[in-house]
């Protein structure tokens, strides 16, 4: 998908609205452990009830790994389900040498490989650019790469100081933009504080930004909407516990499209006074 | 696998060899292609021939991955197929928030959930100790942590020096020591230099470190066993391409094995002269 393509969904759907399919056997509701595979029938339920309040969907594999071949199953199942017209994140946080990058690719990009067909994936920078690269070699397909993250442990390497006093986030986003342009990069930047997004839109104006952290990791979405929105929106907000485990009950689905609507409204609202 | 079965199988084997299983479906003799599971076929033949000589396997998940659901099978099976006394390493790179890295750590540790049980699993530090500590939750399983790689790419982040002067890679190695003990926690060190090895066991004399980049890519064995082995070896090295495709044809698995003893010949001889 292009930049261009998104922003027209965005624009379409009043939305910039990601669903992390955050999906593990232990949290879905009971009644669907009696189906054949539960994993998938959650999705296919979550992405019924969402689908039309959301522009991006984000399995996160490492919930899908965890049940072996059969998560593998689950999730290219789930994939062949999303609609079309949706951006489909592998939040899969990846980064290996170059030829082993190239099978990363295959893995997530290549249909005919591995029967998956998403169009981005996480990738964590640490080994550098030969990590990143791989993946820019398939046409309209996305690298999203982990800048500032929102977990804990983010402050023991990614807020470092560099001798030159920037932190290490920051040369991420610097370096990184020698490799790809903003029509095949995105960050992650789970930065929900007003002065932090201001600070990176310096570094990174025109790029997509994946923000997680809004809703159950508690950040605010107007402060993300009013700091972080450029031209063309410039952000995918993802949202996981929040909307796919409101409910626990049989009412799952239909509360998790109650919770998207939600987050969809106050977006048209936020659309409407920040979109530059 | 604790650290001393590691170190009673390196005298045993007189051996401190890692097999980089990195089998690729374009790479494999072509005979093997009418097999029903070509990529395990490949797999238990090179283990066959390979298993006297080599302390440890080590499945680079990228290659498995970009097969799919089909590749992770092959993977299970590979897993089954290895010897219990060698230690296995999946080369994952993983790397997310704290409950995301416990369900890593249930793909790659927990057997009832995902058919899979590997020894240990590499880990990219940039998100910090919640990204790493869920794997430590498991007894007996390690962590290998990316400290400095082997590809080009490295320099960009790895090498950056720190306002103290320190290099990006070095505050890892300090900082890592304060979430695990070299029970539980290896480094990747792709540094086949003298000078550097010296001065990565100033910072980690005791650790276990997995050192790729040997063989095929290059580096010097000697230079590596001289400098970097400590009064418990403390060190695995690892070939991947030097000895599966060193030969790609009917015969590839008798080359593999004599590759594979040219390298514990060699590495025995290293093991009289410098375990101190």
């Amino acid at each position: 998908m292009t930049k261009a393509q998104l922003f027209d969904q965005i624009k379409q759907k009043k939305s910039y609205l990601c669903v992390g399919l955050d999906t593990d056997i232990q949290k879905i509701p009971q009644h669907l452990l009696v189906e054949k595979d539960p994993i998938f029938e959650f999705n296919r339920q979550i992405i019924d009830a969402t689908h039309q309040f959301a522009v991006a969907y984000k399995p996160n594999i490492a919930f899908y790994e965890a049940m072996g071949a059969k998560g593998w199953e689950s999730l290219q199942k789930t994939m062949e389900y999303i609609p079309k017209e949706c951006f489909t994140i592998a939040d899969a946080k990846r980064g290996d040498i170059g030829n082993t990058s190239g099978l990363y690719a295959r893995a997530f990009f290549d249909k005919n490989s591995s029967g998956l067909d998403f169009d981005s994936v996480t990738v964590a920078p640490y080994m550098g650019a030969d990590s990143v690269t791989p993946f820019l070699d398939f046409p309209n397909k996305w690298v999203i790469l982990l800048a500032l993250t929102s977990n804990g442990g983010s402050k023991d390497f990614q807020n470092l100081r560099l001798e030159d006093n920037k932190q290490l986030f920051e040369e991420v986003i610097r370096k990184s933009q020698e490799w790809a342009t903003d029509e095949q990069l995105m960050y992650v930047v789970g930065a929900t504080k007003a002065d932090m997004l201001t600070h990176i839109r310096t570094l990174a104006p025109e790029h997509f930004l994946l923000v997680p952290g809004v809703g159950a990791q508690g950040g605010s979405l107007e402060e993300v909407s009013k700091y972080g929105m450029n031209s063309h929106c410039g952000l995918l907000v993802n949202s996981s516990r929040g909307i796919i485990y409101a409910s626990t009950d049989k009412d799952f689905a239909k509360v998790a499209g109650e919770e998207a609507q939600k987050v969809q409204v106050e977006m048209e609202k936020y659309l409407n006074l920040y979109l530059s």
